[in-house]
């Protein structure tokens, strides 16, 4: 990407510095929060809080105006209103700081007064080559380098997914529910208005990051579906890019148009465009989460052929019925594996051996579950691996017997573990911290199996 | 239903006394954990554990046989071997028990011998009448009695709910979500081979089971879709009845033949048969949670159209389009509302007072948040009512506030709460238990909200 973007979007997400337009003392006000994320985040760089007659906030000395901090900052996040915004890009320019975060909205979504301010924003930010993110955005999240931006204080856990999101509302659900699940984010921006910097730019920016290796896409509408779609197929070259567009209907689509000013387009016509260039095109924030993690989580696959293992049949066929709706296949087992299964296990086994391979009672002991995980890891029919598991009080999940066939035959292993309450919090840190995705439910884990094949180097 | 059917399902669910049969005292073996269930369910009858040689366990006084209990139990939870259980329904039957679980797999789904054993099994039980839940099952819960003989021990949250299932795995999938999702449960079976009792069987005494006030079914395949599917109707006259029906795919059909031997049926045919009396028909384990909870918490709807307000537009917006899919009109505002939003808040407000009804930055301060909701929940336009809501540090959704405007108006209203971080836990027990269900992402408020707008009294 253009040198110059590539900086202003580097100020943004790795400054050395921040100031805060707009810090306040009273914890119901924005104000607040926004300079209490910045704090909360971890932020090891310096951090000026700016208003016109504070002191101090929180301990920190307050700055009369961004002339008087005494470095040149990278990144202004700026919590004024509409009006007031645009002169403090304006003394941003003047400084060459690069790197502005607009909460305020009143612009473009606002009606012709609204669209007449955002352009003199936009001409203020072309003038001094100030990257603007916003305006009217919740903001931008790096857990890299601990910076919060947004006006929800919160600590997250650090990972490799990042995510560029056209609504701040559904940015929150999907760092929720991410939360919830144990994937950890890397990047997260709230795009805004898109006044000076695009969903596109962030994109590039993301595909170069080292610490991204997935990204989602979270998009209502866009003026130009066809050239994103393109640049999203070429970034999905280096890293997996994931797509949720809503607006499906006539209400929900004028829904969107006042929300953020877009103009939306048709649902089917961004699925079309974006799957014809490779992109996976997912129905909802669950499932948004789902591949991700499976795609930060888990190595590549070679393939889209899927063996399952498990000791509860109920949930083997649930999972079926999503993968092989996504493009999965569910072929035999080899003439060899098969083989090995009777010669070690054909007398312990009530059931075919077969694919999927339902252990019963079996598979309720750590050896033969982890056994069987391996040999089925190390099928040449096979490309990725499901192991369905109940936790319970007595018995578990063969963890490092699990994580070693997959080290050992390279594929992707994914876990469902049906239940969520005898040490599941544990259990499913270790896998995700050796590799393996945990879902706990049928439909989560086939959506991240269809992920991996979605994107394996057999469909590449 | 029939008297005598009643009364089998009855004691097996109402049960003064439960024996379990093949009790052990080792931690790792599951006659172990199955008496540990039933202790750790809370059940407040007499409890007999049965062994050949043990004296206690867990401190329990163990006795050899059935008849050596000096009382006559209601229910046999029978944890021996396939052979071993035929000598044990035996017994029931000359003892006049009239319930029995039978745990062990080995019959039916194990080819021609195990399908003699199956019908030794069915003629003893029908020559004693005794009811016989299983074999080959996870067993059966009703937290009303504090009972569970499942060799999962744990402890539920009581609720409303009542389920159905023709896997155990899943059943268990769909108990730890619930549970994870703050929906009680009240009854719950694995029908497993359903040799004696049915599916039917058990939809008829949950339909006439005070505790139960949704039925959640799910189904591999019978033999009877089309008589089960009338009967679902019948009981839908009288409370909800949702089915998640697996099979779509000829691999995922043949593994559900080879569980529990049961023939399966197209997945289009079950849809449209048991959608055509009235059944909720949904597509995964999430939806049924999700829509269970709607169904159990909430009042009824008393039609399909839904009224919004929100102060992030984005999750609305993917709200939308799940609901639009799924038989919800979302009407404008009535005259009366706008004119009285107008009067009230018209100052504070940026955006086009409409339905989604996004008040921005003014949602995030409790009293016109909770103004607003009532008015629009009292709008004659308006059957079901959402609030979303980020929850923050220092920004309350006015719980108290909605809770009234749900009991003034009488209708429906489903939280959508977007963070799952800040006191979460905490509000949402709170709305629960005054009838407001609350979800965290769009599209599980979504299939939430289309339950309530399929039961609304104008659909029936």
């Amino acid at each position: 990407m253009n040198r110059d973007r590539w900086e202003m979007i580097d100020s943004i997400f790795y400054p050395s510095s921040v100031a805060v337009v707009g810090a306040v003392d009273e914890p119901d006000r924005v104000g607040f929060s926004q300079f209490e994320s910045v704090l909360m985040g971890g932020f090891k760089g310096r951090i000026y809080p700016l208003h016109p007659r504070l002191e101090t906030i929180l301990g920190y000395k307050v700055y009369r105006s961004l002339s008087e901090i005494p470095e040149k900052v990278d990144l202004a996040v700026i919590g004024v209103n509409q009006f007031a915004s645009l002169n403090v890009i304006e003394e941003c320019g003047k400084l060459g700081i690069k790197g502005a975060v607009c909460i305020a909205g009143g612009y473009r979504e606002f009606g012709t007064d609204g669209k007449a301010l955002e352009e003199q924003l936009i001409s203020l930010a072309r003038k001094y080559g100030v990257g603007i993110v916003g305006p009217n955005t919740l903001g931008i999240i790096n857990t890299d380098a601990g910076l919060n931006t947004t006006f929800y204080p919160m600590r997250l856990d650090q990972g490799k997914a990042s995510f560029v999101c056209q609504s701040g509302g559904i940015g929150l659900t999907i760092i929720n529910k991410a939360m919830d699940e144990g994937l950890g984010i890397n990047k997260y921006v709230a795009v805004g208005n898109r006044s000076v910097l695009d969903i596109a730019d962030y994109l590039e920016y993301f595909a170069e990051d080292e610490g991204t290796s997935v990204i989602g896409l979270f998009i209502e509408g866009t003026e130009d579906a066809a050239r994103l779609a393109r640049l999203a197929g070429e970034v999905c070259r280096k890293k997996p890019v994931v797509l949720h567009k809503v607006g499906r209907s006539d209400t929900a689509n004028y829904a969107a148009v006042t929300h953020t000013g877009s103009m939306v387009g048709s649902y089917q016509m961004y699925k079309d465009i974006f799957g014809q260039f490779g992109v996976l095109v997912v129905d909802n924030t669950l499932e948004m989460v789902a591949a991700c993690k499976a795609l930060a989580i888990a190595p590549p696959a070679q393939g889209n052929r899927v063996g399952i293992v498990t000791h509860t049949a109920g949930p083997s066929i649930a999972l079926m019925d999503q993968i092989c709706n996504r493009g999965c296949d569910m072929p035999s087992l080899s003439e060899n594996t098969v083989e090995w299964i009777r010669g070690e296990y054909g007398k312990s086994l009530t059931v075919v051996i077969k694919n999927p391979m339902d252990l019963g009672g079996l598979g309720m002991q750590q050896v033969p579950f982890g056994r069987i995980c391996k040999a089925v890891a190390n099928d040449s029919n096979m490309d990725i691996i499901v192991s369905i598991f109940c936790l319970h009080r007595y018995w578990r999940f063969p963890s490092p017997e699990v994580v070693a066939a997959m080290r050992q035959s390279g594929k992707p292993l994914v876990a469902l573990y049906i239940s969520t309450q005898e040490g599941y919090r544990q259990e499913r840190d270790y896998l995700h911290a050796n590799g393996i995705p945990v879902y706990n439910t049928p439909e989560e884990a086939a959506w991240g199996v269809a992920a991996l094949a979605h994107f394996s180097k057999r469909n590449s």
